[in-house]
């Protein structure tokens, strides 16, 4: 694991300035889970009356950590809350001894920090089918405790990271009837991601005050938008974890699921999800594809996943061929309502196919020097409704081979 | 295309001997229709009284001759037949000219062999997107006609080739009331071949004399069992064809679709996908996923295409890393019912996994052993009902990638 020496060439310029969230802190240490050298433990407290909301994967085969977390999430409780995140490994797979090891970590940290251990939430990241070797995480608590701090965010998302080459986070502040509210994130991600989240675990924190109910519609809404609607390879996590938190410090109240509070949380989960794509393991090119003109909503999202997950669209972008035969393919394959002599395909501004064929205006030569570039956009006019969605993606290259050909043994 | 200088690792030792069918010659020219210095145009004529059936890709955006194919195959006609092929153009993505080009190519038929041109059938494969430049095809049809003959099938099955790095053949001969009934049959495809069979075209010949109703229904239910159980990469071709022709010169009349005529049919199907996924591009394992113990057999193939399909279980094929943790995620990802701890998993038949983790008796050294091999076989118990399915598909390699990535431009 971690044997990627070098950093996604889509990898932002640097970790953003954060802003600090009143009511969370953070501390990481180092236990030797599986890597050597490097903090792999991260722990947040979440002050009293913080809300938490929470998406996980949908694999049937979902990991001890998620069950146990999903089992937590709908309890509102007055008391304050933990977050305890390990990688190196996922404790998925683990049958009976799995759902024990979580079970031992989070009633460790609720005796630890003085909380009810049904507010302590576990993530665990890393390989599958590996018992979790939990008294290296139990044994350093009273450590994590004691660097609990609120500017450490940017420690944690490096902690959580496994295979990510950079570590991802994204914030804002706005000003709500004069005060104001903070939002930031971390998220970790970069092999098995797919709708429903894949090996992708996602922290949020805001110090908005929000009702668990309102905050909860707000993520599931939100997620469908956002990390539901990105795809490196087409694989699902057991493992994949978005927990959103409210500690309500700043004081400001949010009563419904709309408004500037949503736009400001929608941007920070689109900008992490996008981060989880920058980091897709061997990419070189993001990918955003947009279908429009679909008769509805699921026509388009299930089009433009295919156009998305398809080997042949994504080696077509690594190879930087304007290959929109591989687009055509793809649409005919997914299933969903579309007709061949109304559809037209853009990559960029450009015009490459209409009625049924190539535009008439189309130079291979503008397609060619278009596919050069690192951030590509493939639109996909289906011309037989109203209905859009937009995926992201990456392209596939020798580098996701050389990265999973040899993860394990 | 065709710069694929070496043949496939999984290749047959060599072409097999075919059986000749009466009633059906072959014959091959070069027309430059993309490539240079070989055969690229393939005829087909099959005797008066041939019934024909046919399965087609399932692609919204099918190309002209699928179209042409499908509205021409349910037609019953005691008159003759025929099949054009040609490599190098799909004449797919190619509007209303699309269309003309096959009406341009199958009315020359038919008038050159003096058939009705609703029998004259034909397909294109090769690039998406180009017109078919249908006159290189008219303008051989003499040389066609007279190069036509009975012993030729293995120049047609060099022929239909595009990116095919071994020419694929299979055939049977069996005893019916004392008399032989032969049955031989050519394929071609090896990128974008996944269910509803992908770029790929079969075309399959008996002497046998079955009536086109039967004929059909025996040739949907094998497919089902075989050319839809196979993928290379998840991707559909806009091409697919397979035609299956009862010539009747045997003079055994096969009147219901079980028994030992389907048997053997069934081989052959088997036989031509099994060497399509062999010439897999950039395959370098050969592997068959068999599902049982699941709730219904949609449940089985459902979780077994999951499983072949899954770019981390094909990568770990290519690594020889025993991976079963990367099955446990394809099962969970696929949608279909599974229970964590009730399933078991075993490489050939090495018990791995089992009650939802890895079996006490389970050595890594033995699954190491095990991926070495070149035909590998993934077996999953789901243990909670009495269905099973088994597909078929190959590894991912940088192969792959280096076949696609540099296809086109």
């Amino acid at each position: 694991m971690a044997k990627i020496s070098h950093i996604s060439p889509l990898a932002p310029f640097e970790f953003p300035k954060l802003p600090v969230v009143g009511g969370v802190e953070f501390s990481t240490v180092a236990a030797g889970i599986k890597y050597q050298d490097r903090e792999d433990v991260t722990l947040v407290r979440l002050t009293a009356g913080t809300t938490i909301a929470g998406v996980f994967t949908k694999s049937s085969t979902r990991s001890a950590p998620v069950l146990d977390c999903q089992a937590k999430i709908s309890q509102n409780d007055e008391t304050g809350a933990a977050i305890l995140v390990n990688a190196g490994n996922a404790n998925a797979f683990t049958g009976k001894k799995g759902l024990e090891a979580t079970d031992a970590v989070t009633s460790a940290v609720a005796a630890c920090l003085k909380l009810p251990q049904n507010r302590v939430f576990s993530s665990s990241t890393g390989v599958i089918g590996e018992l979790l070797p939990h008294e290296r995480i139990t044994s350093k608590l009273n450590d994590l405790r004691e660097l609990l701090s609120e500017a450490s965010i940017r420690d944690a998302a490096e902690g959580i990271r496994t295979t990510d080459t950079f570590a991802k986070g994204s914030g804002k502040t706005l000003d709500i009837a004069g005060k104001t509210v903070s939002i930031a994130g971390i998220a970790k991600g970069s092999g098995m991601i797919a709708p429903d989240m894949a090996t992708m675990l996602v922290y949020i924190f805001t110090d908005a005050r929000v009702e668990q109910s309102v905050l909860q519609s707000m993520l599931s809404e939100l997620t469908a938008l956002t990390f539901n609607c990105i795809t490196v390879d087409s694989d699902t996590s057991t493992s994949d974890t978005l927990l959103l938190a409210a500690t309500g410090t700043s004081d400001v109240h949010i009563s419904d699921g709309s408004g500037p509070f949503r736009d400001a949380l929608h941007e920070v989960m689109l900008d992490l999800a996008h981060q989880v794509v920058r980091d897709g393991e061997g990419a070189t090119k993001f990918l955003e594809i947009k279908v429009c003109g679909a008769r509805s909503q699921k026509d388009a999202k299930t089009h433009a996943m295919a156009i998305a997950n398809s080997p042949l669209v994504k080696t077509a972008a690594a190879g930087e061929d304007p290959n929109w035969g591989r687009v055509v393919m793809a649409i005919g394959k997914s299933g969903a309502e579309a007709d061949r002599d109304l559809l037209s395909i853009r990559f960029g501004d450009i015009l490459v196919a209409e009625n049924g064929w190539v535009s008439a205006d189309y130079q291979e030569d503008d397609g060619v020097n278009y596919m050069k570039k690192q951030n590509l956009k493939i639109s996909v006019d289906l011309g037989i409704g109203e209905a859009s969605a937009t995926v992201w993606t990456c392209d596939l290259t020798h580098g996701y081979i050389s990265i999973n050909a040899d993860y394990r043994s």
